[in-house]
């Protein structure tokens, strides 16, 4: 056992959602005193790096109930119950984009805010686009832009773009353009 | 008015918690009907990426509750309320590894996971270290390691780092390295 653990001695379930889940657990720590953490559950996500055929970066635009604003992202989605996170990025990025693409390439994954959550983001890249028809969920409404990189640069200084993955993802293509990614 | 947005035509608090607050809110959709949106509160966040005069990565080994396991993450906390984000993380800093900084460089922020948090982090980058003593929360454990940028770079590919704050950092030291950033 890691010398960092804290045993969990009861766990309350506060709220069963759509999207999330919420826990208080009790906690044992190193050193033998109690203390609580607050957990959201989340069934994990998939986002995706698209880029065309004249080399931009496909974006959407989307109100977020959190920040009560609309910002801009790289395509991205939850996973559904049992779903392969490359079927899930496929799905996604057609639904959102109108993109298809059979190529997704595998980058990384990685946790969101380890801190209060398990969120895990699984990102892919694709430089093979289909052009096809987006079809959003019911409940989801989103415009869609494409931007160079260097457009995309500037978007990030001036905080247009305000999201971790695609901070992350616009990096990964800096990277990738001087062969280092 | 954007015409993405969605107007909240109620809100009912589920949970209000030392760290996070959850709220579920029902909205007016663009198109005119009705859903509802599961959204977390956090105060925000800091992370800070400190490098030594021998050019190491220092990194903070870590239990996070939300995922069961421990995970090796750049130095970060919440923000204490009213508090400045640079004050945060040069107490941070001091509080994680026990590097003491008077020089923290703004990188960016970002938010973590739009999708259902307004977690925000505030990114900072420092090479002006002197060693001090860490003095962690009463309920924060953690181990503090230092590793080059190349191995930092070996710990994403093979997951030992999976967070994406950290991931993001490497990546900037990558592209500082290069000229890039």
């Amino acid at each position: 056992m890691d010398h960092l653990y804290e045993k969990t001695t009861k766990t309350k379930d506060i709220y069963k959602g759509k999207i999330i889940d919420l826990h208080l657990e009790e906690v044992e720590l190193p050193n033998g005193k109690m203390s609580s953490r607050e957990v959201v559950k989340h069934p994990g996500a998939v986002a995706i790096i698209p880029i065309t055929e004249t080399g931009e970066l496909v974006l959407v635009r989307q109100y977020r109930k959190a920040l009560d604003k609309v910002i801009i992202e790289i395509p991205a989605g939850k996973l559904e119950p049992g779903e392969d996170p490359l079927e899930s990025a496929k799905r996604e990025l057609e639904e959102e984009t109108g993109y298809k693409s059979e190529k997704l390439d595998f980058i990384v994954s990685f946790y969101t805010s380890p801190g209060f959550a398990n969120e895990l983001i699984y990102m892919y890249v694709t430089d093979t686009l289909i052009k096809g028809v987006s079809h959003t969920d019911e409940d989801e409404f989103l415009d869609v832009l494409e931007v160079s990189l260097d457009e995309a640069l500037e978007m990030v200084k001036d905080q247009r773009i305000h999201d971790a993955k695609t901070a992350y993802a616009i990096q990964y293509l800096q990277l990738r353009e001087l062969g280092k990614a």
